[in-house]
């Protein structure tokens, strides 16, 4: 049963259907359920409960979704049919607050459709779905780049360890933190993962330990307090983790626990990469400290998994979804044009430049 | 219902059922059921499965645990009386690897019955009991010191981090990570404590959150990893935690996790104190290389709490119990005989200096 996860696509539009197909994440991994979501709501909902996760993951549901939005709209001229898109559009965008591949997904699929407004209707529609579909191959090349960047800092054999899913299953196909993994396993490679659980949610025992126990990888999970004890037993050589946001000065927003780790690294020795696809980059914020960080229910903590409440009733939860890892701990950030390294305010710069003439928009 | 567990003594002797009487802290915080142990079996499981825990807490249980089993013994002289005494003691010290409180505890009834062999065997029983109770009246009068001696770090509104439970509920009154918390209360004082959860079997979300917010402390339970956002947010002015063992030279074992909060502490220049009964402290431990480190089964970590599995079939699980904080990452050892401070290899002596005076044996 492993073994099948890694033969869908985690996000797929089915045009038949007018259908968003996912993997519903919150059943993994006791039950692979594949979802066909055809209303907003359900995709909005998707997105919030975590039926759809990961930053990449999310942009390609939001960009299929706000498309499956336009093919229904009922218009016959640009403006009407655009002052729809944007609802369909603004009510996406609430789904995360955290998430800039969200709002990238949909502003790019914004400018698309305000770039060909001379189309007909019926030709708009067919656009934008090339447009969604276009995101998700750059998707699966980006994180595929990623990979081999990543490949080049590891080797047969080595441990690594990871936070979060930031997996195949939080991205179309191969991931971002896992895609070195993923990638090197396609090249007869293999390693030793050690994934957190990461509470409260436990993306690492449930999607990462998952995805890559189904690709034969020596796969172990732990607490998210015992990553200390297993980087002084000298078990890992790398620390790779995804991201939901990097600054301009290389500050990363990551799962909740990440910046934790990252001290740990640091403490240990052990060189840290976070693995963030230039969409993920936002050059507009200057530091960290500006980005807003999601608060989610209590209850995820206190009750969520359990058989019964896990904390005494009326006691208060801090749940914060996300931290921010200073740029001052991570050795290098891995994107698909290559490995930036400190000092980052250079060396994104340099990113994005190598980037924008090969870039199609 | 929070109230109540205060009044309650965590460990305790029913002369007339010849019972242990203790808190099933495996049913916190849903349930508040007594046990009372009268087979040593049960009493073994007892401290084998956490119903009763804590290194104190377990040093009391058996001390009590192997006076009950010296109570059933028949014999008419001390040679066939200590025959049946030490293997009492030796199946009771089997129960934990870790704890030298258990060993503590039993070595000292063995060598009280050992001084006092010529004594009637009804007599050497009566002895024993009183020897036992002892240990007990001594644990509440080391707690009190420790609170007393942490309280002088501490002021009304601070902000304290823990991890798992070194609460009263470790011990049989006050605690000792919580005892200046405790005590603090009695005096009108209040304070912000942040207990992290304390994965696998959770003890600060299900045991220390319960004993503060019982004694209406301002409580708010985090996991694990998010100990570093509440640490950057500047929430907490220090650090408590209690200790299983501490080496000679300071290093200090302690609930998984405990090492990763020290670095923690150490990277946002946060105060990090151990709380150590000096029975806890073994001087003939040279450092904490030494100190063995058990590793429990890993179905604590996938489905213990769980509805279901949270981990795929197969995948291995690395669950050790226990880490060292070396003493370099230690700001003191807080112990009933006041805080020692680096380097420790002198300061610890100098506390069992100061300590041998007024020591009975």
């Amino acid at each position: 049963m492993a073994q099948n996860i890694l033969t869908y696509d985690t996000v797929a539009l089915d045009d038949e259907k007018s259908a968003l197909v996912i993997i519903d994440q919150t059943k993994l991994p006791g039950t692979v359920e594949i979802l066909s979501l055809t209303k907003q709501e359900d995709i909005h909902r998707a997105i919030y409960v975590l039926q759809v996760r990961g930053a990449p993951a999310i942009g390609v549901a939001a960009a299929i979704g706000v498309y499956l939005a336009a093919k229904g709209i009922k218009a016959d001229n640009f403006d009407s049919f655009y002052a729809e898109f944007k609802k369909a559009k603004d009510y996406l965008a609430t789904a995360r607050p955290t998430a800039v591949n969200l709002f990238w997904a949909l502003d790019r699929m914004d400018g698309f459709a305000l770039a060909n407004k001379s189309l007909s209707v019926p030709a708009l529609k067919q656009a934008l779905r090339d447009e969604a579909v276009r995101i998700r191959d750059e998707d699966i090349a980006v994180c595929r780049s990623i990979g081999e960047n990543g490949l080049s800092l590891i080797k047969d054999g080595s441990g690594i360890l990871t936070h979060c899913n930031a997996g195949q299953l939080a991205t179309v196909k191969y991931g971002t933190a896992l895609s070195p993994v993923h990638l090197g396993r396609e090249k007869g490679m293999n390693f030793r993962v050690f994934t957190d659980e990461t509470r409260p949610l436990l993306q690492g025992a449930r999607l990462s330990a998952f995805e890559c126990f189904a690709d034969g990888v020596d796969t172990t999970v732990i607490c998210d307090n015992m990553a200390s004890q297993v980087m002084k037993n000298k078990w890992v050589e790398i620390v790779f983790v995804g991201c939901d946001r990097v600054a301009a000065n290389g500050d990363a927003a990551n799962k909740i626990g990440t910046s934790g780790v990252a001290i740990l690294a640091n403490y240990y020795k052990i060189p840290f990469y976070v693995c963030a696809p230039t969409s993920t980059i936002d050059m507009n914020i200057a530091t960290g400290d500006d980005i807003p960080i999601e608060e989610r229910p209590g209850g995820e903590v206190t009750e969520m998994w359990y058989k019964e409440r896990m904390a005494p009733e009326g006691v208060k939860v801090f749940n914060p979804a996300f931290d921010v890892t200073p740029a001052t701990l991570i050795t290098g950030i891995i994107t698909e044009y290559g490995i930036a390294r400190p000092p980052y305010t250079e060396s994104l710069k340099k990113i994005f430049e190598a980037k924008t003439p090969g870039r199609k928009k």
